[in-house]
């Protein structure tokens, strides 16, 4: 990557979904620039998928019309796929990795805790590998991962599953393709049992480009950030059944295409005021 | 309307739609207890209907299946039909009157100045008539109402249009079919431009009970509030085209069934600190 001096962990690139990938592809340029531009080497992680061909032929397609040089799908079907030479051969040398959308329990249950794991999670924190994802792909890059739930619900109990993530973004619960599918409902009713992590919603076509304990929003919808961290009541432990969450007091921030957010002191940065480029 | 020394405006019951009308019908019973029981007299306005005849029948028989034994349906379409001596008379004597979904712009086009309007707000305010309303006939509650837009958006400029309503309910934007049809956005689209009002979203099958500058929530869902008071940043005078929202610090409370909100401080109340019954 280029930057005279790269510090901390590399950039992760964190997409809600159905990113343009005809247009301007606003979203997968800026992957592609922090991964290295042209002369960067992009793996392309079908893991989340069942149809892994098609979906790793499509994304090199567009990474090619990108510019970029070097792109491999990398097909992983098991663990012990994960481990084999020619996987960790692509993802030793790759600048970026880019996971698509599917399912994310395949890629916990696939990747998580093998060789693979351990490898983009060093080069990520040694910033030699930008990692980025879409759909399955955003869901699991937290430490705790929406699985799956309720469309278009209130929050209730028992509307959203969760379980670990491949924990490459801490203190936070992430959702995806969040308007579209009116997905605020399970992402309170998950955050409700743990307000010290920040839900995040992140809208198609649209992601959240972490770097440095902040937050940027590129695209052409908006990434909402719930903050349950000073509500003033929440009855989540007191439900029964399908019972009706009730929460007072949580602050919702909207943030569009420029716009940030500091993680650490959950404020939100004006379009202005950007966060140091990587 | 039953208690010895009824105070201020009358109750109004205000429901987010689709109501359940065939079982326990929650919602409904309420409205009816609060416009006197079984000997209430009930008036069902069909205005927003363009189907007044069988929307009309249907509540008629829900409210006799609760037990009232005076109901009577009112077709209003026209403007001169509104002023009718037969209209004014079933209205000048209920204890209830009910406004039924359909299009809240035909509550305003064909009631809004009328002597029924001047009749209803008078007689409310005496606490002569409890105003019950669904869907269209929620919208149309407020000052200023939701006319139309779009559903699961993100809140952007031009995805919501809003014109004066009915006034019963000052200070708020109500918007229903809250969470079933994704309208977050449109409603915090609404409300970034007028701060100092509360966006208050209805569930389906749900009500929220005003009384003295308080409301309560009764029925399966929730009702959603939204204050900008505090918000620390909005940009909604600067949007152009079809660019998206930016809004930081909003505040969120989402109500079930028995918790309550002061539309005065902006305080949600618990479920067990219930506004003094009407």
């Amino acid at each position: 990557m280029k930057g005279a001096r790269p510090h901390g962990p590399a950039p992760l690139v964190i997409i809600g979904g159905a990113e343009d990938k005809t247009g301007d592809c606003r979203v997968l340029r800026e992957f592609v620039r922090l991964a290295g531009g042209a002369r960067g080497k992009l793996a392309v992680m079908t893991v989340a998928s069942e149809h892994a061909s098609e979906i790793g032929a499509e994304y090199v397609r567009v990474f090619q019309r990108l510019g970029v040089k070097t792109v491999d799908p990398v097909e992983v079907t098991s663990r012990a796929e994960a481990a084999s030479d020619g996987v960790l051969e692509k993802l030793g040398k790759a600048t970026g990795v880019f996971f698509t959308g599917g399912n994310q329990l395949r890629i916990t249950n696939l990747l998580g805790g093998t060789v693979i794991d351990q490898l983009l999670r060093r080069r990520q924190e040694d910033h030699k590998v930008v990692l980025g994802g879409t759909s399955a792909g955003a869901a699991m890059m937290s430490s705790t991962m929406i699985v799956g739930g309720a469309s278009e619900t209130t929050p209730r109990a028992g509307v959203v599953e969760v379980g670990p993530g491949m924990d490459f973004l801490r203190g936070v619960m992430i959702d995806q393709h969040f308007t579209r599918r009116g997905r605020a409902g399970r992402l309170l009713a998950a955050l409700a049992r743990y307000p010290h992590q920040l839900g995040i919603g992140i809208d198609e076509d649209t992601a959240m480009v972490v770097h440095d304990g902040t937050f940027r929003v590129i695209g052409s919808g908006a990434v909402t950030v719930f903050d349950l961290g000073q509500a003033t009541l929440n009855n989540v432990l007191e439900l029964k059944g399908d019972a009706h969450l009730a929460l007072c007091g949580a602050r919702l921030h909207i943030l569009p295409d420029g716009f940030g957010f500091d993680l650490h002191n959950r404020v939100p940065l004006p379009a202005g005021e950007r966060p140091r480029s990587p």
